[in-house]
């Protein structure tokens, strides 16, 4: 324990000094480090492996982020689409197979700044939906890039309501062709990833009509630019659809196809093909489909989401031990800020955030993985809790961290709006993540579904087991629990059981009066469609406060398991401990609400609250530091590893275009200003 | 009513087919638009005024907005300096004088995009703080931009806390100068408007030394640029702080002085100067020098903060009347966005919002204005009120602007994340707010002292009138309303007495909470400062109820005035209704804490609040077309009047630069890899 690792996150600390103010939050560890590192990798082979991969590209110039808050759109597009070739090369020179751990490890220590990315996605679906002769011929072609593809779903004017897209594809018999055909404005393609200027074709989703039967959505194989020049090819209009609030160095396109041919077997047909003669043949079911978008929303949260909300702790939370301001007493020099109360309501509950949905997300991996084979064995059963659980956390998840990460960006003051803190990229990043994958309101009320599917389902055998099991993350809708808190001190609040079973009540009671306001007005003669819209906004709440208690026992059972690691257990116990908490006393109305808790007791919860800010604090470099991102990852000016917050950030910003090139306002417009009212020599 | 008016927030839409899916909403209006504009602009004369300078500016190319979103900050920084340049040449020739009504409509019209802001700021001070000659030297070439000056207060390592700043200023009396100095690098001027590029001169806040003894903080005029070529004079090291997370068009910067001397006139003397021997003198009380802050404060919640809430409410509701998604019910076409629960419960309380603290944000401007010459005359009674009612409105106003900001572009699904859409400037702008002119949880905090003051008092006398009598905003707290809400049915909560009396019992208990457990840590032991700081957080909860209550309050105010106005006060009752209740539904941990309210009449609030949503809906067009925002200056092309979406976005898209220029990876790389793996020939 606090021997000296070589860990790569040090950076090039190893050769100058650390900041005395943050070298001494390091100064005694109550726990090792290195082994929460290991813990949160998932093993130890796992961290040296990453650190091995974050070794080879941060010694090479082309993977360097430092210039990119310097650059303009163009540019930006540029170096991630110079680093995506760089990355390949390099990946078939080392033997990096696609899929493998080290492609994942490099594009975390590239934070994402490169481009391309749709084309894995494409290539997904064309392994989920195409025949396994369509997967070997354009799979082939994909994996060596010979050709580039995006996945192009959403419209200008739909999105989410897949059954509203407009795009058509219809079969002609005569030359056995499809003719995809945008038939209004509104149903060009919008903001599929890589389209605007890279890609070469398009995975396109239509409507397919055989003989004049519509059959619903089909996705078809679309070439949309030469080959040999890259130009657009007869029929394909495209381009950029503009300037964004982050990703900007993503060129996001639109696509309008005017009768555009592509043979007939360019539909993907593993479940449904067209023959010859325009006949229409289903061959499987549809519910496969889901399982593309579930692996890429689960996927998404650990590796996609959840980075944004650690790396936005860990800058704010160095930050917050090298800013002094004003003085806790008059005689005192300045404070850390960090030593401030409300400077640690602000940042721990995101650090315990930051771990509560690292833990989730791992399980809900595991959950995933334990169900994938079931289901392409044509077990459904797990699938609706499975598209449930994946719909409503990633909800939670990018809600949670968007938030957290515009708080730790607003906890550093004016320097949190620099955007060589790195922050406001964090937060402009993360952002998108509530609407890409699936808009949240959505996300959230198809997991209110499934919540009250399974509390009717509880209800149809009242008091006894129903006879179909519950799926396991519902499971505590069968077995109310006590209607009162038994809490008689703030101690009590730091029991993980009685929390939990707080957050199960919770739950449990507002599905509960979701359903039966729901069906009170349906009991009226509201039509069941206004009685769902009418209780959206119940069943919403009731949603949010499901996924909450999941993760609350998902983290309680993560830190259970640590019994092996009393050290780490007990920090990761207080960070349960105060998310748990956070949560009761940002929705103390839920909890008051119907007298399981009172307010007394609200109070003690408070104290508790209160009471782990400053232990968790003296833990909270060494809890940042566990996640282990390298400074070349991080790229802040205010979160670097040895603390020299001052210096680079002056340093970075003479770096500035604005300070390398002539003020090209001055001779134009200021000069003429100031000499207007100058007497005339 | 509902007679044709030449609103200029028509735009071109004369012209042009309105898209009847905007144009319904707009049929029959239950009130008059143009009236209730009049209201907001505080009177009909000021509407036509406002409309006269918008069309002038309209006209005008040089303030067109269109391409500001494809522009690179050197572009956006050149552009923002031409329209001050031709501003200020244009109000010379139409005789708008500073400060004058036409020129703060200009300011609206451009939505900001004009430098040279903090010469404003700069020269406010100077009258504020400079003696008679002072104003009439340093006032005269300011008015004629024969210099041009920022204001430079923030340091590297100092913001809000300004004893903490290290920048010096030494009198030298041998040549009857000041020596102004950065001794630390963390000393150096960083954040200042306008300095990184622009300003000739600078008011620097300097600690003051006279022979060998520390004065604090003054103010000194020190010119950093030359006005012959505009290059740094000797000592000055200065420039840009690099790319910021919005405001990319303003030039924030730093400086560093190294020893530069400055005559003795140089320091601004109104309260304090340095005789030519070097001794100080005091010439009246520091008080004072809050004003120029108050009324930059004040101003700034109706001009530089609300109109963001306000233009994205704007943006959002007009597209979610043209976007359709879904069916509520299968049968039927699908929805507009806004008929879904889930859409209204989150842009109306937003609009509720703008509404409530745009008659807040005016009524705090008629008491700053009423109290003002009271103070000029020394009576200092009304400072403190004044003061924390500033500091606490500007950290309610800014935070839950850029909140609600944010939950509009959100709620505009993929195309918020789009900056055509006007949204996420909107957001990165608006939340630089929460951080200037003072950190929102410091300003909260000043409130909380201000709140635990006025508690005090009202202790001091318990059961009577105290004998100081309180200030207005809290006179609540010594008369003690019912201890529980006597609401019986949804309909109840539809009073305003009643829902104010709810806010005011809850603000009062929040409030009295705080100081018990500040005084209880206190009598245990703790020092007052630890406990200051073990309660801080407690005592930010009650800052924030009781600025809630305070908006509650004056909204219910301002609509019982309108008695005149039948159908206008009808429409602003249910806002003011929609305010209080969000509020206490999204708060209801408070409300039922005490027992103030039961859980059945949260459930009961809750029906009033969902019911209110549908008969705001209706409305909701003709309450953001009421602020009356021309196309021109919401520059989105989601917003516009005439609900054409998706033609604007199309046609804004195509005019990317990505569009219109060369791709620079294709050649290079691209093209390169998709032949990495094609057979050689």
């Amino acid at each position: 324990m606090g021997s000296p690792v070589h860990r790569v996150s040090l950076g090039d600390t190893w050769s100058r000094q650390v900041h005395p103010d943050i070298d001494s939050e390091r100064g005694t560890p109550p726990f090792s480090v290195e082994r929460l590192t290991n813990i949160l990798d998932g093993g130890i082979q796992n961290t040296v492996l990453r650190r091995k991969v974050e070794s080879i590209l941060q010694g090479d110039p082309v993977f360097n982020l430092k210039d990119h808050y310097f650059m303009t759109q163009d540019e930006q597009y540029e170096a991630a689409i110079q680093k995506k070739f760089h990355l390949e090369i390099l990946a078939r020179h080392l033997g990096w197979s696609e899929g493998s751990p080290e492609r994942s490890y490099a594009e975390r220590a590239l934070s994402g700044y490169v481009n391309l990315g749709l084309h894995g996605i494409a290539m997904n679906a064309l392994r989920s939906l195409g025949s396994d002769e369509q997967i070997a011929k354009w799979g082939q072609l994909g994996k060596n890039f010979q050709i580039i593809a995006t996945y192009a779903q959403t419209e200008l004017g739909h999105g989410t309501n897949l059954r509203g897209l407009e795009t058509e594809a219809t079969y002609d018999a005569a030359t056995q062709e499809f003719v995809i055909h945008s038939p209004t404005m509104t149903a060009t393609k919008w903001w599929p990833g890589d389209l605007g200027r890279s890609v070469t074709h398009a995975i396109v989703l239509a409507q397919l009509i055989c003989s004049g039967v519509q059959h619903g959505m089909h996705a078809f194989i679309v070439p949309i630019r030469s080959l040999e020049d890259h130009t657009p090819l007869p029929g394909i209009t495209v381009g950029d659809i503009g300037p964004k609030m982050g990703l900007e160095h993503i060129d996001n396109g639109f696509l309008r196809l005017n009768h555009v041919r592509v043979p007939r077997e360019n539909m993907l047909s593993r479940f449904a093909e067209v023959l010859p003669d325009g006949s229409y043949r289903r061959l499987g079911t549809t519910q496969s489909n889901y399982l593309a978008m579930l692996v890429t929303r689960v996927w998404l949260l650990l590796t996609g989401i959840l980075p944004y909300l650690k790396k936005s702790c860990v800058i704010a939370v160095r930050y917050s031990v090298i800013r002094h301001q004003s003085h806790l007493r008059p005689s005192d020099p300045e404070a850390k800020i960090l030593d401030y109360q409300t400077q640690q309501q602000k940042l721990l509950p995101q650090l315990a955030m930051s771990y509560a949905f690292h833990f989730l997300a791992t399980k809900l991996l595991e959950f995933f993985h334990s169900s994938y084979n079931a289901i392409l064995n044509r077990d459904f059963s797990l699938l609706p809790e499975l598209h449930a659980l994946s719909a409503g956390m990633k909800a939670m998840i990018s809600d949670f961290c968007t938030q957290g990460a515009e708080i730790c960006r607003r906890a550093c003051g004016g320097h949190g709006y620099s955007k060589l803190s790195g922050l406001p990229t964090l937060v402009t990043q993360v952002t998108a993540s509530c609407t890409y994958e699936g808009e949240n309101t959505v996300l959230y009320l198809q997991m209110a579904r499934f919540l009250m599917k399974s509390y009717l389902q509880v209800q149809v055998s009242p008091g006894s087991t129903p006879q179909k099991p519950l799926p396991w993350s519902v499971m505590y809708l069968a077995t109310p629990g006590p209607s009162r808190c038994t809490a008689q001190t703030a101690a009590h609040f730091l029991c993980p059981d009685l929390y939990t079973t707080a957050w199960a009540h919770v739950s449990a009671r507002l599905i509960k009066d979701a359903v039966h306001h729901t069906q009170t007005l349906m009991r009226s003669g509201v039509d069941q469609h206004d009685a769902w819209n009418q209780t959206a906004v119940i069943h919403l709440q009731a949603a949010k406060a499901h996924c909450y208690y999941i993760t609350v026992r998902s983290f309680k059972e993560a830190v259970e398991k640590l019994d092996n690691e009393p050290a780490i257990q007990q920090v990761l116990q207080r960070l349960c401990d105060l998310y748990a908490l956070h949560g009761i006393l940002t929705n103390s109305g839920d909890f008051l609400h119907d007298g399981f808790l009172s307010g007394a007791q609200v109070d003690m919860a408070r104290t508790a609250f209160l009471d782990l800010l400053p232990l968790i604090r003296k833990d909270a470099i060494l809890l940042t530091d566990a996640f282990d991102f390298t400074d070349h990852c991080l790229n802040s000016a205010l979160g670097c590893y040895d603390g020299h917050v001052y210096e680079r950030l002056f340093e970075w910003a003479k770096k500035s275009p604005a300070n390398t090139k002539e003020n090209p306002a001055y001779e134009k417009y200021i000069r003429p200003l100031l000499q207007s009212w100058r007497p005339k020599l």
